[in-house]
This record gives C-alpha cells, structure tokens and sequence, in this order.
C-alpha cells in the first residue's frame, strides 16, 4: 500500500509527500480544469452532474486536462464527454484559481461547430441551452460556474480577448 | 523501490501509471510554469541560469507553480528567487503549452516594485537588465521565452489585457 509521509527530499526547499514503501516522490503541483461557456442564440449549455462532487446540480461542461493537452484541446474533449457537443472556441474568459482544491481553472468562450447538437454524456444527467433569466443560479454546481457566466456575459459586446496562447 | 506499470484503473479510460510496489497511481496532468517579463525604461530582466536544463543560457525568472498557489503569486515568488526582485504584475501576456514536457507555461508583465533592484538569486549566475537590441537572441535557453518577449512587445502600446484572473 501507498503510504506518504511529508519530508523534504534532498536538495529541495520543501516537504513533500515521500512513500515509506517504495520512496516515490509525489510532487504535488496544481491540476488544470478547462472548460467552455457554448452559447447559441443567448443561451447558454449547462448540464445537470450525474456523478459526486454535487451530482444533480448544474455545471458548465469542464474537467481536468489531460498529460500533453493544450487547455483549448481539454475544453474541446470535455464539452465532447459530457455534452456530446462539437464546438469551436473563441477565446479565453478567465483563469480561476480555487486554492484549496490546487486547481486552476481555464474557461473558454465557444460556439457550435455545426446548428446545435447536444446531449447528455456519461457523466451528465441531462444537457440543456438555457436563457440568461433561466439560468438555476441555486442549483449551480460551484462558484467557478457563476463567475464564469458573469465574466462571459461582462465579455459579450465585442470586447476583444488579447491572452495570447500559443502549443508546439 | 517505486516500480510503475501503465494500467487502465477501475472506472478510468485510459492507461495510468500505477506502482507494482504500492499500488499508488501517479495522474499525470500537465504542470503549470509561471513567469513574468519584468521591464524598466524599456529595459527586459533576464536571468543566465546556473543550473541544467540549458544552464548559462539566458531566460525569463519562472518556474513550476507550487500546490495551491495563483499563477500570478507564482510568478512573484519566481522572480523573488531567481532574480531577488520584488514586483508588481500588469496582466497576462501570453499561455504557452509545452506539449511533450506537458507544460502550460503563463508569463506575466510586470515592473519593479520600487527603484530597479534585482541581484542574481541561487539558480541564477548573473541578472541584468538588457533594452530591446541588446537581447542575446542566440543564448536564449527555451523557445517559451522568445515567444514571450516577442508577445510582450507587441501587447507595448496600452494594448489592454482582458484575462479575468481571480483566485479564492
């Protein structure tokens, strides 16, 4: 079995979680989460989690990025998993860091690459396009969602996004 | 001793790196690296580094983001080190994905907290202020940082930065 204990390994700075079994050293870095605002016509995709964490509550579709993946290539895949959805991105809405969780998070603006096309994927209970006065702001999964969707509507009137990302 | 196997874990997709030992598994998620160009008088910050990877090579102070930090206190906290600035941000200058070292790469602008004062820090061999034409293209250690220098001019002329960045 996996055992940690914290200690700081040779020519470090700081503790790390080191197993007593085997001496791995887990260098614990913050994990990347991509997602996507898909807007058609105002609205906006959400879909209802059918797995924990807040199974039944409403999230954008995002998830964590895969080894080698550019963020926009995990938005993509992601919106694909759980929303069934072929999309193209059109820009970056905002980077949200949730320190407790190490995670950073990477949300895109995007519209459907085709007329929208979309269902509920494994992990989705049910996949919907919802109007601004639609939106079940109480049952929204977590805080990262509402603040995305308010950084996507302040973004809406041709405001440019100038965050450069470029992959090799 | 750690001894990795790649094995599809219950309930997952695609190969993980688990150890025969223990029976940890090691997710692989792409690591974020955080930097900042830092000017003065149109002068860059550049750092020759003392150690491998590409030491004695010039580069932008960055380095991999710590568990439960911002990428823009990343930065901070880099400059600090390899460069023995304190510095104030000014927005994102550009995303940088790293594919085969499964890196995102974020580098910020930014300007010296106080009067120019900077020294070479531990992982550093000499830092020093260069203006545009003096930049030694040909020593620069990785890809990442030409395109960065290069983006941070063009985003010169109060090109705003629209990135919402937040963290809780």
């Amino acid at each position: 079995m996996a055992d940690f204990e914290q200690k700081i390994p040779e020519g470090d700075t700081r503790p790390r979680a080191i197993c007593r079994t085997c001496g791995f050293i887990d260098y614990e870095n913050p994990k990347i989460v991509a997602g996507a605002v898909v807007s058609y016509d105002g609205r906006i995709l959400l879909c209802r989690r059918a797995i924990e964490p807040r199974a039944n509550f409403w999230t954008l579709p995002a998830g964590f990025l895969e080894a080698h993946e550019q963020p926009e290539e995990g938005a993509l895949r992601e919106v694909r998993e759980e929303a069934c959805a072929d999309i193209i991105l059109e820009g970056l809405i905002g980077i949200y860091t949730i320190r407790h969780l190490s995670q950073v998070q990477m949300f895109f603006r995007a519209r459907f690459a085709g007329p929208p096309a979309f269902a509920a994927g494994d992990e989705t209970l049910d996949a919907r396009l919802f109007a601004w006065e639609e939106i079940p702001w109480d049952d929204i999964a977590f805080p990262s969602v509402t603040w995305t969707l308010n950084h996507w509507r302040t973004g809406q009137d041709g405001m440019p996004n100038l965050a450069f990302s470029t992959a090799v």
